[in-house]
């Protein structure tokens, strides 16, 4: 069972991740990609912007992965790959590909472990907005945590 | 918002499903991908073969996302892609990928697609173990109805 965790400033490519977690034992591959949209609040956003202490928000990770495998026992391999840097809109920011034997425990898992990592990884997110910020006196970017509205 | 239903004998690429949902209002884009296993109660899996009435296998998802669009409201675009004929070991036979503004109706909407296609729609599915059939007098190949466990 492979576990695998990836900080990159590179674009995060769901095939590579889905196929990082193929096994002959899997009937079911569950992903789930967060990609930047174009709007928050209907404020027009540019860009994110993604920030984190690697080795911290690693070790973060594989708790989090730790915790569904003990959550659940069908889960065979499990990647996940979250941007730090720039993260225009319509890029990837962070993906989760889980392979299972049997698809229920898959969907559950990758469903909870993207609800966790926003509330429990110590990453930082930046949003730029085209025009201006909320109270109008920050340039037009705002940081917040990450776990902003599902 | 576009509904894309492909039902394909050639090989299923989660990449490019992924892609054909991509839009600038999404801020998650949430997969499922089932594959042929090598096992099944088990028995070693050589291959699997699925068989349809396209038009009538075709005509029940688009109902299925119709239904799924009346559920969740947050849905942007939907791409379900079915294999038809054989599908061997690790091979894709079947991918649900919906983007949504945010990521639980997407999560929610692709677990209960999953489930529904496995019961609604008409596709069925042969079973060809390495070692004979359950029954030893089958010659090692099992028709079912695609419904069996998640």
């Amino acid at each position: 069972m492979k576990d695998i965790v990836k900080l990159t400033s590179d674009i995060i490519s769901l095939d590579e991740m889905a196929k990082s977690v193929h096994d002959p034992k899997a009937g079911a591959i569950s992903t789930f990609s967060g990609t930047t949209r174009d709007n928050f609040e209907d404020k027009e956003v540019k860009t994110l912007a993604y920030e984190a202490y690697g080795p911290m928000a690693e070790k973060s990770i594989y708790a989090l992965i730790t915790a569904a495998r003990q959550r659940w026992d069908d889960l065979i391999h499990i990647a996940i790959a979250h941007k730090i840097g720039d993260c225009p809109v319509g890029e990837t920011s962070v993906v989760i590909a889980i392979s299972s034997g049997h698809r229920k425990q898959g969907l559950e898992a990758v469903h909870w472990m993207i609800d966790e990592l926003k509330v429990q990884v110590p990453i930082w997110k930046k949003e730029v907005y085209v025009n201006g910020g909320p109270d109008g006196t920050d340039g037009g970017e705002v940081w917040k945590a990450n776990n902003t509205q599902p």
